[in-house]
C-alpha cells in the first residue's frame, strides 16, 4: 500500500526498524482513529457515492441500518494509522509491492474508534537485491468492541540492517 | 470494494446488468478522471502523509521525481469511476466480497487522466443463495499514455436475472 520512494521514514534521532526486526509472529498494535460522520459523508461523496454512505433515510432502509463508511474509506483510515506508525518507528520501507486478501468483515459507523493489529507473516531477504528484503504481514482493522471490520495482507520491500563489519574488497 | 447493501443501483428507467449479463471475457472500458495536484496533496495529507505525495522538494529527491498520488488515492479514484459505471448501468450489486492481487505498477502524477478497463473473469451462480451469484473481475487503472498504473481482482455478490417463468410449487 505504501508506494514508497523515500530514503528514510524516521528522523535521525528516532527508533529504526529494519527487516530483521520484523520476524514472523511479531505483533504490533497501533492507532486510535475516531470515525466521524462528517468524514464518512465527505469521503463517500467524493469516492464512493452510494446512498447508504451519505443519506440517513437510504441507510435506514439498507442492511446497515444507518450511515456507514465506505470500505475504501476504512482502508484509507488504516493507511493513515500505518503511516503514522511507520514514521514514528522508523520502519525502513523501500516500496509497497501490493496487497491481497482484502476483506470487509463488518460495517464501520460514525462514532467508532479504530485501531490496527498487525502480525508479521514472513520476512525474507531478497536474492536479487542485496540489502533489501520482502516483508509480508496481515493487517486487521478493529473497532472499539474488538470486532475486526477489515483485514488484508500486504507486501513491502524493506531495507535490511546495514552490515556493521565492513567488507574487504581486495 | 463495494460493500453494498442497496436494493438497486439504477433508476427504474435505466439499463440493468444482472450476473448473467457479465459473462467471462466480457470487457468494459469506462471513466475519465482528471488527477489534480490539489486533490493529490489533499488526499495524501489526510491518509498517506509521505513527503513525496505532498512536497515538491522531497518528491524531486525521491524515485518518482515529482509529486505523485498515493496508491490508496489511485484506488479511491478507481472506486469512484466504478461506482459511476455501476449506477449508470444498473449493475445489480448485492455486496462487495473482497479484493486480491492489488498491485501498484506505475506512478500517478497530477495532470494524468485515468480510465478503467475491466475484464470479467468468472460469473457463477451461488449454490447457497438462490437468485444470487459471485462475479470475479480484473480491474486495470490506465493513464492517458496507456500505462497500467494499478490493477486488482474484485469479487462481488450480484443478483441473477429474475426468472420470467413462474415456478409451480404444487
Amino acid at each position: 500500500m505504501s508506494d514508497s520512494g523515500s530514503e528514510r521514514h524516521s528522523n535521525d534521532d528516532g527508533p529504526t526498524l529494519w527487516l530483521e526486526d520484523l520476524q514472523p509472529g511479531r505483533e504490533f498494535r497501533y492507532g486510535n482513529y475516531a470515525v466521524t460522520r462528517d468524514e464518512v459523508i465527505e469521503f463517500a461523496s467524493r469516492y464512493d457515492p452510494q446512498p447508504f454512505h451519505m443519506d440517513d433515510a437510504a441507510a435506514a432502509k439498507s442492511i446497515f441500518g444507518r450511515i456507514c463508511a465506505s470500505g475504501m474509506h476504512t482502508m484509507a483510515m488504516a493507511q493513515r494509522m500505518q503511516m503514522d506508525f511507520f514514521m514514528e518507528n522508523g520502519v525502513q520501507v523501500v516500496a509497497g509491492l501490493g496487497m491481497d486478501q482484502f476483506r470487509v468483515t463488518a460495517p464501520v459507523y460514525p462514532g467508532d474508534t479504530l485501531h490496527m493489529v498487525v502480525v508479521i507473516e514472513d520476512a525474507r531477504p531478497s536474492e536479487s537485491r542485496p540489502g533489501m528484503g520482502v516483508l509480508t504481514y496481515l493487517s486487521m482493522v478493529i473497532n472499539q468492541d474488538g470486532t475486526v471490520v477489515s483485514s488484508y495482507l500486504s507486501k513491502l520491500m524493506m531495507k535490511c540492517r546495514p552490515q556493521t563489519v565492513p567488507r574487504v574488497d581486495a
